[in-house]
């Protein structure tokens, strides 16, 4: 018999294997980052490679000035419109630039249809140092 | 003839004037908060009221905690999945809970359908300081 563990309010807590799951299977996700001092989210493309959450950033961009060797946190949900069921997932971690050109190439190998963010974009990678996940269902 | 605007990446800049009408047209957002010094990102059922993104939380919510009268990023965006289209506003502001009841009635009387988060939840409520948006459209 499954074990539902909720949290103080009452949501179903997700299981780290369960939110590795969700990460993996969905390829747009919210990253929060700081640029100069103020807070800032931004929609992202991304695949989880090798427990990583990797996403490319264009030159010069704000995203990537801001995340690089930063705490960020990322968030990916699938919630009903009208707010009747959904689920969200939370990583934060340490967001690095990639830069051996190697290990780039084995990444995007494994990240079929990865946007390009063309010429002189970068690849960064977050190692997820936690991770939670809720499931909610609200009674109409 | 419209005059399109882009930023430094070629991305297309929405005028304040659409992102507050993408805000009023949405209901499902994101906000970024710090929880300790960590930061989270948490989905948000809201509506767009007198200029102010009205939302519930539950109560001791970690949400609740974490946003009120605190500086928060909001963002909303609808991006379809193969990323090749997609529009995303953010917002800058202070969180604050509501506290007065008239003026919590008028705003709920001007939010329908909004969740509400039950016996003991809090209405909070972000004044935009700073509203921007940006639309993309990646060639396949």
């Amino acid at each position: 018999m499954a074990v539902v563990l909720t949290d103080a309010e009452g949501l179903e807590v997700l299981v780290a294997e369960r939110c590795l799951e969700l990460l993996a299977a969905s390829h747009l996700g919210r990253i929060a980052v700081t640029i100069g001092a103020v807070p800032a989210i931004f929609p992202v493309h991304y695949r989880l490679v090798d427990g990583h959450i990797v996403f490319r950033t264009g030159q010069g961009s704000d995203l990537h000035a801001a995340s690089a060797n930063s705490v960020v946190a990322f968030e990916v949900d699938d919630v009903d419109p009208s707010w009747a069921e959904g689920w969200s997932v939370l990583v934060v971690g340490v967001a690095r630039e990639m830069r051996d050109d190697n290990a780039i190439a084995s990444a995007l190998d494994q990240a079929p249809n990865l946007w390009d963010a063309g010429v002189g974009s970068h690849v960064l990678s977050i190692l997820p140092a936690f991770v939670s996940g809720r499931h909610f269902v609200h009674a109409a």
